[in-house]
């Protein structure tokens, strides 16, 4: 057996999300089907996580094993005429037998795009997010300050417990089952977290890295900056939501289609 | 009642082309149900023509009339809050009664964009076209001479009978029964036809205006060009196949997902 790392980019729009489902369109089902199709062999590769219906990748991670001796190159070559287009394989390399997308990522990095309809000048007229942009952002309908965006975003860099972030996760006694307890409970550290524009005013950018993630909890920190950016939160309460831990005084979940895995570090 | 003509953009991948059909999503199908939604009219848009299954619009333009007075940016608001994201109102405005989108039309501009796997340099490495780019470009596997492609286009330019560039019509009759006869044939005049790379030398994109265009005319046209381009075909050889007025002298037709309905000129 030898076992593979492959590095994936995936629109997430054209999928269910990343885990396999019956009877529909999912990448980790994709993948698998492309494996069987060039090697014949049934594998069920592990991603570094979970995304969403809707949450896409720049650079997802993933390891599977595989009996069959293939040169990289070839394979990554198979793969990518079996796969369909919404889903590419950029790199595939042989690695030591213990690695293991998941278990082995030190760091994440997320990012998250945002449509501005307004930069804040009262009466501009309204900019329409053009439609081969809307499954890859947030049309956001109020002022976006990024000042504020940016004082609320600081306030969770370091070691925090993010339930106030957390979603439920009504698949938590399945995933416990598989993967064990989880022993850190609800505390991460957060490296790096704020917000750029990049080309364009509108549309700013929201990066965040840190040691790992809690389901949605990337989505629920940005609807809560948005909440700051176009004024319905003071930036400076941030501390206080994440000391409440609890779901209830954050602000609202940002939608899957804003959201992009970008790197996973080993 | 009140005329309008409206300028809509939208992505093609998300629709089963413009006409609608009962059960599936297409444009024309959506735009008349957010007017329904809106106004509790039933109208049928008018399109400057039909757009396939997978052929985005950067500015379709459709007509249809109202009894209702709405003012236009009240529409225009209403029209993009129901709509899809996929379906995007630039513009809506009031006409003159006579105006009608596929009759008024006098000129039409296309664009067809190409990823290129390969720059012509034989040996260096392939480049993966990125997902998000997929249902939006061919992903074209072969060489491409950017020079070659042009001399090819070049040849189309004029007033031409573009017989070997037209699909055969299995709507032709149903077509001449909604639109009458048609009068003019296959002849056809082409004022524009070229190639351009934009900030990226591996995505040429062909642009060409016209006076009109037969089905899959411009899909055709970009297939023959490809051939040229690549080496299968002289480029030379265009006149040729345009004087056999034989579908089968001229090249494959080129997939619908490169295919942007850029302008329309009344």
């Amino acid at each position: 057996m030898q076992s593979w790392r492959t590095i994936l980019q995936y629109d997430g729009s054209r999928f269910h999300g990343w885990q396999v489902q019956p009877g529909l369109p999912t990448v980790q089902g994709a993948l698998a089907d492309a494996i069987r199709h060039v090697t014949g062999e049934s594998v069920l590769p592990q991603g570094s996580g979970r995304t969403d219906t809707g949450v896409h990748a720049l650079a997802q991670v993933a390891s599977f094993a595989l009996t069959a001796a293939i040169p990289p190159a070839n394979l990554l070559r198979a793969l990518n005429r079996v796969l369909p287009p919404a889903i590419r394989v950029l790199q595939m390399e042989l690695v030591d037998e213990e690695f293991h997308a998941r278990h082995s990522a030190i760091r994440k990095t997320y990012e998250y795009r945002v449509f501005c309809r307004h930069r804040g000048e009262p009466g501009s007229p309204e900019r329409i997010c053009p439609p081969f942009l809307a499954p890859y952002v947030y049309d956001f309908r109020y002022a976006f300050d990024l000042d504020r965006a940016n004082r609320a975003a600081a306030h969770v860099t370091g070691e925090h417990d993010f339930t106030s972030f957390a979603a439920s996760d009504p698949d938590r006694a399945t995933r416990m089952a598989q993967e064990g307890p989880e022993t850190r409970g609800n505390v991460r550290q957060i490296y790096a977290s704020g917000w750029k524009t990049g080309v364009d005013s509108f549309l700013p950018v929201y990066q965040v890295t840190g040691s790992g993630f809690l389901h949605h909890m990337v989505r629920n920190l940005v609807g809560t900056f948005l909440d700051a950016a176009c004024g319905r939160l003071d930036p400076d309460e941030v501390p206080r939501v994440l000391r409440a831990c609890n779901r209830a005084a954050a602000g609202p979940t940002a939608p899957a289609r804003g959201l992009f895995l970008v790197e996973v570090v080993y």
